[in-house]
């Protein structure tokens, strides 16, 4: 019973199978092979827009090179206080950008607010070179509570930040959950609802390294490339990390993975539900936040099974009493009712 | 017939084999799985030494972040002008050490003289915060030229290094080739030669991606880690990375490998002689350098075959005449005698 | 009638004679002359307590360089949202730290609470290398808003921070008009209240350019050298600014100046306390802050006074009407009893 | 007996008047006074060109600033290998520019000649994003060898940098003792000549602090800006420094103490050619290089006179035999008649 990350899952069996197929034969190193070229094509259709596009190896790396693009050295971005930019990437985005300021805005489950934004807007100084100049909104989707901003939610957020000239960033690691959450078109989502840089990761959705910097302005990619090249994220066999893209978005398999680890996610939510335990937050992708027992998680990991405490956590929802804890479950495409339900069999026991 | 570079070749069936084998099940994220561990104690067996070793998803990230380990963003880097970390990075090395300096050292075949060393060493500054101050040399092994430095040879120029107070690193994307061609054990080619921080790539020798930093002082982990994670190094699927590396260095794979490439090109260049042709630098590795009419270089690309002409290269070995150009030819794991053979008729026709 | 900036006034005759007498004749450049080596045993007297220091142009420069001695590039510096490191600097910390991230506390009048700061600790990640480290604690003395922590007050804040393994900063532009104000001596404020590193600053205080990064453990200095070197703040004439440094220190002419300044404000804050007006927080160093209606902030402007509105403020103390603003009113050494005088006959005329 | 270095001297009685005017009263802050507006026509008036002009607080910030102005931090500066940027500097270019790479090219008395030039382009790679960018070539004005550029000179060795698309930089830290030398007008050496952007410093000409980025396209003042502020060079008094500007640009006082300090060098130079000495390069402006047995300069030094001996230099010029050495002199607006006949009597009576 893993439910301590989807990135703890493997490869699906298709992506699988590209990975194998791509290690035959030759191909020109450095993104310059029939795969990668392909891609652009795939990802622009997806998207129903024109993109530059980036193969990076990681989603930290993903996230700063995405905010390069929008954010110069001496700029201020803006994102949620435990968003991954801010709170998990040990300023990963200040040593790429060579200098930006992340400044982390509060909110329930992990999601920005209009007001907040605003508020934060107002107290930032003007822009001028005596002050560090804000420059992009930093959102994730599906966020690390596991809440995913609506089209309407989104567009009024990003529509705050683009009046005030600020570049708009999606931290997409779990992009497919919120796409298959939502039910939209990828495009409705990102550039429509005003996002021009995309971190698209689908590594946590059953790949072994498939992140990509999307942007829906070719013109910021310049910046991007040399940043990318200087930062050592230039992989030379990246055919194998264009396979992996190419062997999900073939007919929807990443939104049919995703939308099975969401729903693996919501029989999860059910379960503690129906036993009667809180959620922090609402489950609306593939993450469950329940408040239980401390005494019932020491029971569930003795048993075995695999999770998170939450920790450090903006407890902005439902708050554990103080012999309660939060668990993170993440339920992935590899995740089988089975387990799930020998899952909440041992809850319904403790 | 596919010359180009070793990184256009596939991957070997045995580490294919690997990546499939660990994309089944489930597994801790970030190096916290058991191959990743496990890779620890093959490492040093195969070095005969305790290492620190960090798994890098590009060559020029691993070999960033091996100066960083050596060199303060104070420091200066010496290595040879036609260097992968001066001519190919676009300044990699400067990015991730945030700011050291790379002085460039002439040397015929891509290798530094002592001599030369310390002549670059004389005319560099005291160890004083008002200059830059000296902190590495960094070597490559097999060269770019595809030449090899010998135990020896090594020794004497890492201990001129050393008694300046520099630490050695070694640029090994190549490093199977070398130790194969050597015939001497990885320990011998390293640390005992006094190299402190050694890039070692497996990527060009038949994986998809395995590069790892391998520190011979472990006291020197503690500035990579940080700096590793901060410039989005950390592979979260690490084990991936980890699978390639073991199924590499499982009963000498690795070596067998290397040493079939270093075979074809030594039938290349022994071709190329028979055909009355010179070569620029002698062929150590897997790389062969002949010197021929430029209407030859053309005839033969015209017939297929795959190489690059070298273009903005140190000509301290035997320079072309104003018809001629140098050839670069990479063998690989994947070069079958057939394809050399073939490609060595079409030049005998040429 | 000057009120906008203490930097808007000249020099103290005192410091522009030393300025002049240091300008004949020889001496020694970079620091190594007779006038800067006096100053270390000037500083260590003032101080009571061994110090490192390092001469330096500007107020940011200072702020910088003491943080790059407490925090390193991933690590993270708290200080109040509207101090000067935070909002005033362009993101100068940061550049100099080469990364850093300065997290903005809330807090009345620019002063942090303990409690404030615990709450920030709180929420922050474990130390290790996958988040940012917290490294320092930044306090500025006096406040932007002219406020002043009392030594017990500060050592409460700062024995919380390092309890956690803080360091402690204290950005003191206007340093000496917080001991004057306290009447306690340097060290009380400093050192013994659990600073580490200290911005010591005489520009404003009537010197053309004073400012010193002074360090209570000079083993932290080593890391500064360099950063001082390679920021390009090291003054081949230094002695002029150890010339100003000497004056001032002589005979407590800092203090004598900074006790006028504050009284000057003291004079103005009770001339508007008698006419009727709220001030924003209490007058305590040499900076007021009355709260006026617009419409009288305009005449006085009109009538030729000299002061800024003081705009995207944290309004934690009493609060604007609509129709009112707050003015910043600054006095200086220079600023005269008839002035201030002249200023409220102006706002009792209004 | 004061030969150690032009910045040992104090200033001149016209600059300490005007430092001592500038200091009463009051005046805006960073930048915003009358005297720094003012000296922006005073520039232009020198130059007979519009400028883009920063006031910076050391030679070694102007050179980086500047620098960053042609230089992106993917970029390559050329410059001689002695010259102040590459071998002074601890690598403040690197940091400034946030990682650009210096390398230094040879030539006698620390002037580069167009081959020289020519030679280290065409071995540099691409104009790609996977190779650092050739972007600046600077010279420096009068040179650390005390040797000048001819007008003509400079404009062909301008050229071919810009033939090859590099902006060019002019260290100019004795750019009085140059101009004065050749006798030719500012604009003539500077963008008459190829020059985008001049250090113009006129600290070791007499004054306590006087620095400024020159740039002749204002268009590239941005860049700088943000730079400036961000490394902490906005001096908030900035007063002072125009107002040593002004002084030294008022009505050609800057030239005459520049041809003063060349008057005694060179009288200097002629003492130690009548007594038989070599010199290890022409005296051209300000410094003087004489090859002397290194017994004599022990009882120079033992008699009270105070120079350098030029210890790690790039002698292509005259060499000193073994039993030899290289001194460097260096005359100042203060040096006197007598101080010089003086030391050649010592000379003499060596």
């Amino acid at each position: 019973m893993y439910f301590a990350s989807d990135n703890w899952a493997g490869v699906s069996p298709k992506v699988g199978e590209a990975i194998a197929e791509a290690g035959r034969g030759y191909a020109a190193a450095y993104g310059n092979d029939d795969l990668t070229l392909a891609l652009k094509a795939r990802l622009e259709a997806i998207f129903e827009h024109e993109v530059a596009f980036f193969l990076v190896p990681t989603g930290t790396a993903t996230n700063s090179l995405a905010l390069s693009a929008l954010c110069p050295s001496y700029g201020i971005v803006l994102a949620h206080e435990e968003s991954h930019v801010v709170a998990e990437e040990a300023g990963a985005p200040e040593f790429i950008t060579q200098g930006a300021r992340l400044i982390g805005l509060k909110g329930a489950g992990n999601k920005i607010l209009p007001a907040t934004l605003e508020a934060a807007l107002d107290r930032l100084p003007p822009p001028d070179w005596g002050h560090p100049r804000p420059s992009a909104l930093s959102v994730t989707q599906a966020s690390e509570c596991g809440t995913v901003y609506g089209v309407a939610e989104l567009t009024v957020l990003a529509g705050a930040a683009k009046a005030r000239g600020l570049g708009v960033h999606m931290d997409g690691a779990r992009f497919a959950n919120a796409v298959a959450a939502l039910g939209c078109t990828p495009a409705e989502i990102t550039w429509k609802a005003g996002v021009d840089a995309l971190s698209f990761g689908l590594t946590k959705n059953g790949a072994f390294m498939a992140e990509a910097v999307v942007l829906f302005d070719p013109a910021r990619a310049e910046a991007v490339r040399w940043r990318r090249k200087r930062a050592g994220h230039v992989v030379s066999k990246a055919r194998f990390m264009a396979a992996q893209f190419l062997a999900m978005l073939e007919d929807g398999h990443w939104l049919a993975l995703a939308g099975h680890a969401n729903a693996m996610a919501a029989q999860l939510s059910s379960g503690f539900s129906a036993s009667g335990y809180r959620l922090a937050w609402p489950c609306e992708a593939n993450e469950v936040f329940p408040i239980v027992p401390k005494a019932l998680a020491g029971q569930l990991e003795a048993k075995g099974a695999q999770f998170h405490e939450w920790p450090w956590q903006a407890y902005d929802g439902a708050a554990p009493a103080a012999d309660e804890t939060v668990l993170r479950l993440v339920a992935s495409f590899a995740t089988r009712p089975e387990d799930v339900e020998a899952f909440l069999g041992m809850l319904r026991a403790g």
